[in-house]
Protein backbone atom coordinates (compact mmCIF):
# COMPACT_ATOMS: atom_id res chain seq x y z
CA UNK A 1 0.00 0.00 0.00
CA UNK A 2 1.35 3.14 -1.34
CA UNK A 3 1.92 6.04 1.21
CA UNK A 4 2.50 8.85 -1.31
CA UNK A 5 1.31 8.64 -4.92
CA UNK A 6 3.32 11.23 -7.47
CA UNK A 7 0.49 13.26 -9.13
CA UNK A 8 -0.19 13.19 -12.90
CA UNK A 9 0.24 16.87 -14.49
CA UNK A 10 -3.53 16.98 -15.29
CA UNK A 11 -4.04 16.55 -11.40
CA UNK A 12 -1.60 19.48 -10.06
CA UNK A 13 -4.34 22.14 -11.15
CA UNK A 14 -1.83 23.96 -12.88
CA UNK A 15 -3.70 26.59 -14.78
CA UNK A 16 -3.55 26.68 -19.00
CA UNK A 17 -1.91 29.33 -21.12
CA UNK A 18 -5.16 31.24 -21.70
CA UNK A 19 -6.11 31.15 -17.88
CA UNK A 20 -2.49 31.82 -16.41
CA UNK A 21 -2.80 35.18 -18.46
CA UNK A 22 -6.11 36.47 -17.46
CA UNK A 23 -5.45 35.19 -13.35
CA UNK A 24 -4.22 37.73 -10.76
CA UNK A 25 -0.53 37.25 -9.80
CA UNK A 26 1.34 38.18 -7.41
CA UNK A 27 2.28 41.95 -7.16
CA UNK A 28 6.33 41.14 -8.01
CA UNK A 29 8.20 42.27 -11.25
CA UNK A 30 12.01 40.56 -11.95
CA UNK A 31 14.05 42.36 -13.68
CA UNK A 32 17.21 40.74 -14.83
CA UNK A 33 19.97 43.41 -15.78
CA UNK A 34 22.91 42.36 -17.74
CA UNK A 35 22.62 38.75 -17.88
CA UNK A 36 24.83 37.05 -19.32
CA UNK A 37 23.69 33.41 -19.57
CA UNK A 38 20.51 32.78 -21.86
CA UNK A 39 20.01 29.32 -19.38
CA UNK A 40 19.97 31.74 -16.50
CA UNK A 41 17.71 33.92 -18.29
CA UNK A 42 15.38 30.95 -19.02
CA UNK A 43 15.14 29.12 -15.85
CA UNK A 44 14.26 32.34 -14.58
CA UNK A 45 11.00 32.96 -17.08
CA UNK A 46 10.08 29.45 -15.79
CA UNK A 47 10.69 29.53 -12.12
CA UNK A 48 8.50 33.44 -12.85
CA UNK A 49 5.87 31.48 -13.85
CA UNK A 50 5.86 29.28 -10.94
CA UNK A 51 6.39 32.06 -8.62
CA UNK A 52 3.16 33.37 -10.56
CA UNK A 53 4.45 36.69 -10.48
CA UNK A 54 3.81 39.99 -12.87
CA UNK A 55 6.16 40.55 -15.17
CA UNK A 56 9.80 39.95 -16.17
CA UNK A 57 11.82 43.23 -17.46
CA UNK A 58 14.97 42.72 -19.15
CA UNK A 59 17.79 44.91 -19.68
CA UNK A 60 21.16 46.32 -20.66
CA UNK A 61 22.52 43.25 -22.42
CA UNK A 62 19.89 40.24 -21.27
CA UNK A 63 18.86 38.79 -24.62
CA UNK A 64 15.24 38.31 -25.00
CA UNK A 65 13.36 35.78 -25.70
CA UNK A 66 12.67 33.95 -28.62
CA UNK A 67 16.00 32.46 -28.64
CA UNK A 68 16.82 28.60 -28.58
CA UNK A 69 18.46 28.73 -25.04
CA UNK A 70 15.98 30.37 -23.32
CA UNK A 71 13.54 28.58 -24.86
CA UNK A 72 15.82 25.65 -23.81
CA UNK A 73 15.31 26.36 -20.09
CA UNK A 74 11.91 28.15 -19.82
CA UNK A 75 10.34 25.07 -21.27
CA UNK A 76 6.84 27.74 -22.40
CA UNK A 77 7.61 30.13 -19.56
CA UNK A 78 8.80 32.50 -22.06
CA UNK A 79 5.34 32.46 -23.84
CA UNK A 80 3.23 32.88 -20.17
CA UNK A 81 5.03 35.61 -18.78
CA UNK A 82 4.60 38.99 -19.55
CA UNK A 83 7.81 41.04 -20.16
CA UNK A 84 9.32 43.85 -21.78
CA UNK A 85 12.82 45.24 -22.67
CA UNK A 86 14.30 48.89 -21.80
CA UNK A 87 17.97 49.28 -22.86
CA UNK A 88 18.42 51.41 -20.05
CA UNK A 89 16.52 50.11 -16.47
CA UNK A 90 16.51 54.18 -15.35
CA UNK A 91 13.85 55.22 -16.76
CA UNK A 92 11.84 52.14 -16.29
CA UNK A 93 13.25 52.17 -12.65
CA UNK A 94 12.03 56.25 -11.99
CA UNK A 95 8.42 55.05 -13.47
CA UNK A 96 7.98 52.08 -11.29
CA UNK A 97 8.74 53.93 -7.81
CA UNK A 98 6.77 56.81 -9.05
CA UNK A 99 3.91 54.82 -9.49
CA UNK A 100 4.86 53.24 -5.94
CA UNK A 101 6.66 49.98 -6.65
CA UNK A 102 9.37 49.47 -4.31
CA UNK A 103 12.45 49.09 -5.63
CA UNK A 104 14.68 46.17 -4.21
CA UNK A 105 18.30 45.27 -5.09
CA UNK A 106 19.85 41.50 -4.68
CA UNK A 107 23.22 41.94 -3.28
CA UNK A 108 25.49 41.89 -0.95
CA UNK A 109 25.67 45.76 0.36
CA UNK A 110 26.36 47.80 3.75
CA UNK A 111 22.26 47.86 4.95
CA UNK A 112 21.21 45.23 2.98
CA UNK A 113 19.10 42.72 4.87
CA UNK A 114 17.26 39.68 4.84
CA UNK A 115 14.09 39.61 2.52
CA UNK A 116 12.33 37.87 5.98
CA UNK A 117 11.95 41.88 7.23
CA UNK A 118 9.84 42.67 4.79
CA UNK A 119 5.48 42.57 5.65
CA UNK A 120 3.26 42.43 2.94
CA UNK A 121 2.69 46.15 3.10
CA UNK A 122 5.96 46.76 1.43
CA UNK A 123 4.30 45.24 -1.88
CA UNK A 124 4.29 45.91 -4.80
CA UNK A 125 7.78 45.08 -5.53
CA UNK A 126 10.21 45.00 -8.31
CA UNK A 127 13.10 42.75 -7.65
CA UNK A 128 16.65 43.78 -9.37
CA UNK A 129 19.12 41.10 -10.38
CA UNK A 130 22.31 41.85 -12.14
CA UNK A 131 25.38 40.50 -13.65
CA UNK A 132 26.60 36.68 -12.84
CA UNK A 133 29.92 37.43 -11.86
CA UNK A 134 30.14 41.74 -10.88
CA UNK A 135 26.24 41.41 -9.26
CA UNK A 136 24.28 44.85 -9.58
CA UNK A 137 25.83 48.10 -10.80
CA UNK A 138 26.90 50.91 -7.89
CA UNK A 139 24.39 53.09 -10.24
CA UNK A 140 21.38 50.64 -10.19
CA UNK A 141 22.08 50.14 -6.54
CA UNK A 142 21.45 53.90 -5.68
CA UNK A 143 18.01 53.34 -6.81
CA UNK A 144 17.05 51.19 -4.83
CA UNK A 145 14.76 51.50 -1.97
CA UNK A 146 16.37 48.06 -0.32
CA UNK A 147 19.06 45.94 -0.80
CA UNK A 148 18.18 42.59 -0.03
CA UNK A 149 20.57 39.62 0.94
CA UNK A 150 20.41 35.96 0.91
CA UNK A 151 22.38 35.24 4.22
CA UNK A 152 24.87 32.52 3.24
CA UNK A 153 27.03 30.14 5.63
CA UNK A 154 29.81 29.30 3.11
CA UNK A 155 33.40 29.64 1.68
CA UNK A 156 32.03 31.67 -1.30
CA UNK A 157 30.29 34.94 -2.08
CA UNK A 158 27.33 33.79 -4.14
CA UNK A 159 24.68 31.40 -5.51
CA UNK A 160 23.89 31.05 -9.06
CA UNK A 161 21.84 34.03 -9.83
CA UNK A 162 19.09 31.93 -11.49
CA UNK A 163 18.79 29.78 -7.33
CA UNK A 164 19.05 32.89 -5.56
CA UNK A 165 16.20 34.26 -7.21
CA UNK A 166 14.14 31.83 -7.15
CA UNK A 167 15.38 31.58 -3.51
CA UNK A 168 13.71 35.02 -3.21
CA UNK A 169 11.28 35.64 -5.65
CA UNK A 170 9.10 32.14 -3.58
CA UNK A 171 10.07 33.99 -0.42
CA UNK A 172 8.40 37.51 -1.32
CA UNK A 173 5.38 35.21 -2.51
CA UNK A 174 5.32 33.71 0.83
CA UNK A 175 5.57 36.70 2.47
CA UNK A 176 2.66 38.81 0.55
CA UNK A 177 0.06 35.68 0.52
CA UNK A 178 0.29 35.79 4.64
CA UNK A 179 -2.12 39.03 4.22
CA UNK A 180 -4.36 36.82 1.89
CA UNK B 1 26.24 60.12 -0.88
CA UNK B 2 26.04 56.14 -1.36
CA UNK B 3 23.02 54.94 0.34
CA UNK B 4 24.22 51.41 -0.67
CA UNK B 5 27.89 50.10 -0.88
CA UNK B 6 28.52 47.01 -2.63
CA UNK B 7 30.54 44.75 -0.10
CA UNK B 8 34.02 43.27 -1.30
CA UNK B 9 34.86 39.56 -1.12
CA UNK B 10 36.77 40.04 1.77
CA UNK B 11 34.56 42.00 4.06
CA UNK B 12 31.68 38.97 3.66
CA UNK B 13 33.20 37.14 6.81
CA UNK B 14 32.83 34.18 4.44
CA UNK B 15 34.86 31.42 5.96
CA UNK B 16 38.22 29.88 4.05
CA UNK B 17 38.47 26.26 3.01
CA UNK B 18 39.68 25.08 6.23
CA UNK B 19 37.36 26.82 8.56
CA UNK B 20 34.51 25.97 6.55
CA UNK B 21 35.71 21.97 6.64
CA UNK B 22 36.21 22.49 10.48
CA UNK B 23 33.11 24.80 11.60
CA UNK B 24 29.29 23.24 12.31
CA UNK B 25 26.77 22.95 10.01
CA UNK B 26 23.17 22.73 9.97
CA UNK B 27 21.97 19.41 10.09
CA UNK B 28 20.57 18.55 6.64
CA UNK B 29 21.90 16.15 4.10
CA UNK B 30 20.85 16.94 0.20
CA UNK B 31 20.34 14.22 -2.32
CA UNK B 32 20.95 13.47 -5.46
CA UNK B 33 19.54 10.95 -7.17
CA UNK B 34 19.82 10.10 -10.91
CA UNK B 35 20.10 13.90 -11.88
CA UNK B 36 21.63 13.86 -15.51
CA UNK B 37 22.90 17.31 -15.80
CA UNK B 38 26.49 17.62 -14.61
CA UNK B 39 25.97 21.52 -13.94
CA UNK B 40 22.84 20.83 -12.14
CA UNK B 41 24.55 18.96 -9.89
CA UNK B 42 27.83 21.81 -9.77
CA UNK B 43 25.26 24.13 -8.99
CA UNK B 44 23.58 22.20 -5.74
CA UNK B 45 26.90 21.71 -4.71
CA UNK B 46 27.57 25.73 -4.66
CA UNK B 47 24.00 26.04 -3.17
CA UNK B 48 24.88 23.16 -0.77
CA UNK B 49 27.99 25.14 0.69
CA UNK B 50 26.04 28.56 0.46
CA UNK B 51 23.24 26.85 3.08
CA UNK B 52 25.93 25.28 5.06
CA UNK B 53 24.59 22.08 5.21
CA UNK B 54 26.28 18.73 6.40
CA UNK B 55 26.82 16.89 3.34
CA UNK B 56 25.42 16.12 -0.28
CA UNK B 57 25.30 12.39 -1.11
CA UNK B 58 25.23 10.91 -4.42
CA UNK B 59 23.52 8.28 -5.82
CA UNK B 60 22.24 6.22 -9.32
CA UNK B 61 23.71 7.61 -12.36
CA UNK B 62 24.29 11.28 -10.95
CA UNK B 63 28.03 12.06 -11.71
CA UNK B 64 30.32 12.76 -9.01
CA UNK B 65 33.16 15.20 -9.04
CA UNK B 66 35.87 15.72 -10.72
CA UNK B 67 34.48 16.50 -13.42
CA UNK B 68 34.69 19.51 -15.73
CA UNK B 69 31.25 20.44 -16.18
CA UNK B 70 30.47 20.11 -12.07
CA UNK B 71 33.52 22.20 -11.60
CA UNK B 72 32.16 25.41 -13.90
CA UNK B 73 28.85 25.46 -11.96
CA UNK B 74 30.30 24.37 -8.35
CA UNK B 75 32.89 27.23 -8.37
CA UNK B 76 35.11 25.61 -6.21
CA UNK B 77 32.52 24.40 -3.91
CA UNK B 78 32.78 20.51 -5.09
CA UNK B 79 36.09 21.19 -2.74
CA UNK B 80 34.34 22.52 0.30
CA UNK B 81 31.29 20.46 0.39
CA UNK B 82 31.36 16.77 2.06
CA UNK B 83 30.43 13.86 -0.04
CA UNK B 84 29.70 10.41 -0.74
CA UNK B 85 28.68 8.32 -3.47
CA UNK B 86 25.82 5.43 -3.32
CA UNK B 87 25.29 3.36 -6.29
CA UNK B 88 21.97 1.99 -4.92
CA UNK B 89 20.52 4.78 -2.31
CA UNK B 90 18.74 2.61 -0.58
CA UNK B 91 20.61 1.25 2.01
CA UNK B 92 22.16 4.72 2.51
CA UNK B 93 18.69 5.75 3.40
CA UNK B 94 17.92 3.01 5.68
CA UNK B 95 21.23 3.76 8.02
CA UNK B 96 20.08 7.50 8.27
CA UNK B 97 16.85 6.55 9.15
CA UNK B 98 18.13 4.19 12.19
CA UNK B 99 20.28 7.06 12.86
CA UNK B 100 17.07 9.45 13.17
CA UNK B 101 17.71 11.19 10.26
CA UNK B 102 13.86 12.41 8.60
CA UNK B 103 13.97 11.24 5.41
CA UNK B 104 12.59 13.87 3.29
CA UNK B 105 11.48 13.84 -0.64
CA UNK B 106 11.01 16.63 -2.88
CA UNK B 107 7.88 16.18 -5.43
CA UNK B 108 4.35 16.81 -6.00
CA UNK B 109 2.55 13.99 -4.51
CA UNK B 110 -0.55 12.85 -2.57
CA UNK B 111 0.37 13.54 0.82
CA UNK B 112 2.98 16.03 0.10
CA UNK B 113 3.03 19.34 2.06
CA UNK B 114 5.03 22.47 1.85
CA UNK B 115 7.78 22.62 4.44
CA UNK B 116 7.22 25.37 6.13
CA UNK B 117 4.85 22.79 7.88
CA UNK B 118 8.23 21.75 9.65
CA UNK B 119 9.58 22.95 12.62
CA UNK B 120 13.40 22.93 14.43
CA UNK B 121 12.51 19.58 16.28
CA UNK B 122 12.12 17.78 12.94
CA UNK B 123 15.99 17.81 12.03
CA UNK B 124 18.22 16.47 11.19
CA UNK B 125 16.56 16.07 7.64
CA UNK B 126 17.98 14.48 4.49
CA UNK B 127 16.36 16.23 1.63
CA UNK B 128 16.36 14.28 -1.73
CA UNK B 129 15.75 15.49 -5.42
CA UNK B 130 15.07 12.96 -7.84
CA UNK B 131 15.73 13.49 -11.72
CA UNK B 132 14.87 16.76 -13.98
CA UNK B 133 12.52 14.90 -16.04
CA UNK B 134 10.65 12.06 -14.31
CA UNK B 135 11.13 13.62 -10.32
CA UNK B 136 11.52 11.13 -7.83
CA UNK B 137 10.73 7.41 -8.09
CA UNK B 138 7.89 5.66 -6.61
CA UNK B 139 10.09 3.22 -4.99
CA UNK B 140 12.06 5.99 -2.99
CA UNK B 141 8.68 8.08 -2.46
CA UNK B 142 7.71 4.98 -0.52
CA UNK B 143 10.97 5.21 1.71
CA UNK B 144 10.60 8.95 2.27
CA UNK B 145 8.61 9.72 6.06
CA UNK B 146 7.48 13.30 4.05
CA UNK B 147 7.32 14.50 1.18
CA UNK B 148 7.72 18.17 0.43
CA UNK B 149 6.28 20.28 -2.24
CA UNK B 150 6.83 23.77 -3.40
CA UNK B 151 3.10 26.29 -3.75
CA UNK B 152 3.56 26.74 -7.55
CA UNK B 153 0.76 29.11 -9.06
CA UNK B 154 1.50 28.84 -12.80
CA UNK B 155 1.20 26.71 -15.83
CA UNK B 156 4.15 24.29 -15.07
CA UNK B 157 4.51 21.50 -13.64
CA UNK B 158 7.52 21.91 -12.21
CA UNK B 159 10.99 24.43 -11.72
CA UNK B 160 14.49 24.05 -12.56
CA UNK B 161 15.66 21.09 -10.31
CA UNK B 162 18.59 23.31 -8.54
CA UNK B 163 16.16 26.22 -8.21
CA UNK B 164 14.23 23.84 -6.51
CA UNK B 165 16.90 22.73 -4.22
CA UNK B 166 18.03 25.89 -3.47
CA UNK B 167 14.47 27.62 -2.69
CA UNK B 168 13.52 24.43 -0.24
CA UNK B 169 17.74 24.42 1.06
CA UNK B 170 17.56 27.94 1.99
CA UNK B 171 13.88 27.48 3.32
CA UNK B 172 14.99 24.75 5.90
CA UNK B 173 17.81 26.88 6.86
CA UNK B 174 15.76 29.05 8.70
CA UNK B 175 13.07 26.65 9.76
CA UNK B 176 16.38 25.07 11.69
CA UNK B 177 17.76 28.55 12.69
CA UNK B 178 14.82 29.48 14.87
CA UNK B 179 16.18 27.03 17.80
CA UNK B 180 19.47 28.89 18.08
Amino acid sequence: MSQFRKLHGTEMDRLTVEHYCGSPKHPIILMLHNIRSMWNVGSMFRTADGAGIEKIILSGYTATPPRKEIDKTALGAQDTVAWEYHADPREALKSMKHNGVRICGLEIAEGSHPCADLTPSDFPICLIVGNEVDGLEEELLQLCDEVLEIPQYGTKHSLNVAVAAGIVLFELVQIYRRAM
